[in-house]
């Protein structure tokens, strides 16, 4: 028996301590530890990596801090356009959905897809009618609106071109205030990986996007391989700069070395998030787990939304650099 | 110097010589060595491995003889949704587009989106806005319409269900009689691989998808990593049941394996195609050229059209085992 292990990510970024006020600080903290908690609690009952990382993803959706769910960016249309994907590492199963637009959780309609249909991935209107025959809760693109993301594509667009704000800027989504531009800082995405006592390994991930993406836009999040990955090796879920992470096949990389170069877990990760994708300007992070039970939450970006908890011992949580 | 090599594929499945007309086989032969021989004169004329696949997966897109743009298959709902993705293996740039469905050419609007956008990426409408704002030519669906899909479509739709029909069959699609239905060949891609004179590689494909598929549904044509990767090791283009291709991360493991394990390019790709592959049910084939302008074409299926031209020696053409 393993001792089993789950980690979350809520999105990385400009994340600074002097940017962040305290109540902002708190309320990420306990939002972290209180999903850390839940799906700890399914591997410490004996559940599996599978239904630990489902679980945490969808409380990340439901939970209006994060970009992804509930709390989702709007594209350049002010529409909202999610995607989700999972992967378990026993089956090498994996499903996905992208440009969905109706579907309260998106990560439940990846799940679907992986375990009730005979495809992997399924987009826009496709993806929603699958799900809905699946029975899966729909709601008004009203569900996903929060004030502090709406400021925050506002301001994106007075801005104008291409999304440019702080999806991470905890500061100025707690606030409501502006915020400072950057355009290197635009991207949010939540996910989980866990091997459960069984040493099986499951990864999840989903996001809204990028602030004020044009319409059709996918980055990495439903991209198995990039954004997603998990077999018997490791077990990995990213956040960033998409585009770099789909053309590093940044998930798969970190099993691929450990697996053909005989690497540990956290040195592959750091050659894929510190090396490879800082030469391709590619700049976010990622959090990755293996068969033995190790963990690595590396990120090149001044801070990550991130957290793990080991067996039944209390989550660990962190923030910043 | 490098001597320059271009390999292409027209898909892979059951293709048996008993099965194919002796027309059916002249004609796909006769288009395979064309569309090498026009993308061998860019590269002996010192052109990009870039240009190169670009030219031959837009003729292949030409040719109704494949499925990809005119030759397409249809949708469950009669319509067509055709993705297709391209890489520079010099820069790691890569563009994709997925469930087009006015596009003449969808290569070149993969093309465009990595070179004229800041996205790897785009799905449907978005897709198509991107496209026609660059100038790319539009089509009404019907442009895509053969004789031969639309009655291999309507023998699909009889049969009920998912997409259960030979994509590949050249006996049916010529002769457009019923041909016998084998549930696990259902698939039919293009694409091309090229190392240049320079030793830049550069892959590319494009596809119809599954005949009679799911509407939404999206296989590994559009996926870097999956259906098309290429880096300074390999360039890889894939063709089969493109879940499978997914969940195996199939094109960027072929040059993983090499960098990280050592591996030649035939064993990598063999040991893609013929061993992970088919230990998860997944039938089809691939090309592959590496920096020393090696050339692997593996299928673990009856047949694949495909062929490889190198400096300017003629083509070499084959479509059975």
């Amino acid at each position: 028996m393993t001792t089993p292990i789950l980690a979350i990510h809520g999105g990385a970024g400009t994340i600074t301590r002097s940017a962040m006020s305290a109540d902002a600080e708190v309320a990420y903290q306990q939002a972290l530890n209180d999903i850390l908690a839940a799906g700890q609690r399914i591997l410490v009952d004996g559940g599996s990596a599978l239904d630990a990382v489902t679980e945490a993803v969808r409380l990340l959706e439901e939970c209006p801090l994060f970009n992804a769910g509930k709390g989702a960016v709007l594209t350049s249309a002010g529409t909202y356009e999610l995607d989700a994907s999972i992967m378990d590492g026993t089956t090498l199963a994996a499903g996905a959905v992208t440009c969905v637009k109706r579907l309260r959780n998106p990560i439940l309609a990846a799940r679907a897809v992986m375990e009730r249909s005979e495809h992997v991935l399924f987009t826009s209107d496709g993806a929603e009618a699958f799900a809905q025959a699946q029975g899966l809760e729909c709601v008004e693109p009203d569900y996903y609106y929060t004030e502090a993301r709406y400021a925050q594509w506002q301001r994106a667009r007075q801005q104008g071109g291409m999304a440019a704000f702080l999806d991470h800027d905890a500061a100025s989504l707690m606030a409501k205030e502006a915020a400072p531009i950057d355009p290197d800082n635009k991207f949010g995405t939540v996910g989980a990986v866990a091997c459960d006592a069984q040493g099986r390994l499951a990864a999840a991930t989903s996001t809204g996007g990028v602030t004020n993406k044009k319409v059709g836009r996918v980055g990495d999040t439903p991209i198995v391989g990039a954004g997603c990955f998990a077999n018997n090796v490791a077990a990995v879920s990213c956040t960033g700069t998409g585009e770099m992470f789909i053309r590093a096949v940044a998930a798969y990389d970190v099993a691929a070395q450990m697996e053909y170069a005989g690497k540990s877990l956290a040195d592959a990760a750091d050659e894929v998030v510190m090396r490879k994708l800082v030469a391709m300007e590619g700049r976010g992070g990622m959090i990755a787990v293996d068969a033995q039970g190790n963990v690595a939450l590396p990120f090149n970006t001044e801070g990550m939304y991130r957290g793990f908890a080991r067996g039944a011992e209390a989550p660990v949580v962190s923030i910043y650099r």
